[in-house]
């Protein structure tokens, strides 16, 4: 039997970056990680193979970290896993642990409608020979449906119009598009972006049935109406992959994730478990949350592989970071919208600014970036910020989420030393994340 | 005899941003800006006058925000102050004020080099007509030198190469350009960057004399060479303006400025300095030092008008954030060098990261970013980051800017959730700042 001193299950964002820490912590110890997949997947990239990267396989996370890394690799799948006696089963053979890190991930959440076993409708599945088979029928395909605008949904549909000239429509249950991570203003703005590039899009529409006999013709929506469709992506969200936690016993959490504490262990004091398939506790307020996302997998990775022989991190709480963009577009969101604060009951202070992105506003380049910023009424505490502007909004951002994480007041944040450039920044005098600050002050002083 | 609340002296950076800030935290009271320029050139946008805005006209800043925020503008020169009277003496009339605050900026430095009042040697003003006569000069000149390759000179250089086809060449006295903010590694990219678009660097080079009769001949370098030149620009920093204050006996401070406490208040308890003017204390340790920046300026002006008639804010000392850009190729700097902390006696652990800025690498507009972060080896507390990349640059360092200014430590860093996006920023498994935590984890747990 092979003996081991770490396990990982997974190699993706969580997995990779578990191992991976385990090393740098421990660099003493046997690190090995067992997956299924030949090859795996930059699970964000997964959209881009469609109109831009134009093949699955230029989408790959490099497997050179293994080797560089002294990590062993392993390429098989998990049969059984006896948590008495410490042993892995697998395809391959079993593995004599003393620690192991779940990090199984997720998978497409199959929506309760009938017909969606139909031929030509696609879940995403994180499968190379899956999505190049997808590639290949969008090739053809002259009315693509996408059920679910969240971001996977909207840089899907871009990605595909992108192919060619097929009729690319986004079928959204909520009010809008990305209502899960935005206020209305920054959903509306998206959805006029996408419309100008020639996606169609039915928001608060509820997906009836996929209709079709031996392929897919169209969907069906509640109120009656058909969009014809010869392709349909499924893109409503992921739950935790859980089948292998489940079956040995290890504590599920409310939202079905695996239980775990703040240092990343689970209910058994030998595994730790990251990524999707962790049940995930929000920054504000402790509550269960569903979110998933590689930048979750990779901190929450960093936090179970350190503590595995000796606790040294610990979770706070997910914050909820990140960014989506069509063309040069962008939209960023750490921590709590206006309408996730005031449903979650806080009270709120709201500024929004909006400025150009250089100085003078005649150098090159110029867009305009809008900033929201949400603060709690009484602390002054910055609860969440979103940016819509040009590609640096994916760097504003985690600006942003450092305030959230240091839960930084309206007071620090008007006294935040910023740097500027003309040809890098808005003006100092107006800076977005500043100057939200200061907005929200005067509207504290009015209502005080 | 006009009366008002409050004067600014000045409408700069400091000057405007203060007069803005006291109205949003005093809206009942009087505010009156003197300035004396009859339109305000955006500071740093100067460089950007020569190749990308063709003019200064189009790097003014606007004077809307002074009507639209109910504060006084008058174009003026000063000529008295009497402090016990609290009475300002200009050309247009005697001011009755409350408070006042100092903007008064800083004045170009002059070399005690013989042959810098020369006709075709420049000092950087920042005035709309001395500008356009340079402007009007470079049209001609076939040999440009710049004295200092300081931001201020890298950025004249590029930008007058892009003007046509003078030789354009950099004398530096330093080892390398932008060595007083960055370390070696980052300005000998800057200086082949530089070299790339056909500017000539001449490092480690005193100039002895600028030579000619008439007008600018040569650059005299101290090993005898003769540095062809029909225009001179002097780039070597600024010295604060207190010409008023030490007029009417305002406490000066250690670098020459104007001294103030954490709150920007003057030796006269009615009267505040901010900005280029105003005596700066480092974030590292206390002590002055002599930083000009308009993101200074301006962070000190939101101290000094909130503070005007009751403390709110304090300055906790200047981190030193900025960035600058040739092109696409950006350096950004928060806080202390490694050179730096080892010459003010830090015991640091420096980190550095290179990687890709989208995810997977093939994406379009892929750019290697560098990140080197520097940490106190005990504490683990951030001191400073260095980054290069593209023009996202200019935001990146402003998340770094925000874990030096909270004093977030390796290992807060290391678990920081950030955001990421395939077109956007680097992958999360590597994204550079955490990355660059985890790297200096490695190296102390080495040394430890």
């Amino acid at each position: 039997m092979k003996e081991t001193d770490v396990v990982v299950i997974g190699g993706s964002a969580a997995g990779l970056t578990a191992a991976l820490t385990a090393r740098r912590h421990y660099p003493e110890k046997r690190i090995l990680v067992v997956r299924r997949e030949a090859q795996v997947l930059v699970p964000c990239g997964i959209p881009y193979i469609f109109g831009t990267l134009k093949s699955p396989e230029k989408n790959v996370m490099p497997d050179a970290p293994y080797e560089a890394n002294n990590i062993e690799l392993m390429k098989a799948d998990v049969t059984e896993l006896d948590r008495e006696k410490k042993v892995l089963q697998t395809s391959e053979g079993s593995i004599q642990y003393d620690r192991l890190i779940m990090a199984t991930g997720s998978l497409p959440i199959m929506p309760p409608i009938p017909g969606f076993d139909i031929d030509g409708v696609f879940a995403i599945q994180k499968d190379i020979d899956y999505l190049q088979g997808l590639l290949d029928r969008l090739q053809s395909a002259k009315d693509v449906v996408i059920i679910g605008g969240g971001f996977i949904g909207i840089e899907f549909a871009d990605e595909i119009k992108k192919m060619g000239n097929a009729n690319v429509t986004i079928v959204e249950m909520m009010p809008h598009c990305l209502s899960l991570a935005y206020d209305d203003e920054f959903c509306i703005e998206m959805e006029e972006v996408l419309a100008s590039r020639g996606i169609n899009i039915k928001t608060a529409a509820k997906v009836e049935k996929i209709a079709g006999k031996d392929k897919v013709e169209a969907v069906r929506l509640a109120d009656g109406t058909d969009v014809k469709a010869d392709a349909v992506i499924l893109g409503i969200g992921a739950v935790a992959n859980v089948d292998l936690a489940k079956k040995v016993g290890l504590r599920i959490g409310l939202t079905g994730g695996i239980a775990v504490d703040q240092t990343m262990l689970t209910s058994d004091p030998s595994i730790f478990a990251a990524g999707d398939c962790a049940e995930k506790i929000s920054f504000f307020g402790g509550r269960p949350t569903g979110l998933k996302l590689a930048s979750i997998a990779q901190t929450e990775a960093r936090i179970a592989g350190a503590n595995l022989f000796g606790i040294k991190r610990q979770n706070y709480g997910t914050v909820g970071v990140w960014s989506t963009c069509v063309g040069n577009f962008a939209l960023g969101t750490a921590g709590l919208t206006e309408a996730m604060a005031r449903q979650r009951g806080y009270d709120v202070v709201v500024a929004v600014v909006e400025g150009p992105n250089r100085h003078p506003g005649g150098m090159p380049g110029m867009a305009k970036t809008k900033m929201k910023a949400v603060f709690e009424a009484n602390s002054g505490v910055i609860l969440g910020g979103q940016v819509r502007g040009d590609t640096a909004t994916g760097e504003m951002i985690n600006a942003v989420s450092a305030c959230v994480q240091k839960r930084m007041t309206v007071e620090d944040i008007a006294t935040f030393q910023i740097g500027t450039h003309p040809a890098l920044t808005a003006s100092p005098v107006v800076y977005p994340l500043v100057n939200a600050a200061e907005v929200a002050i005067s509207k504290m002083r009015q209502q005080g």
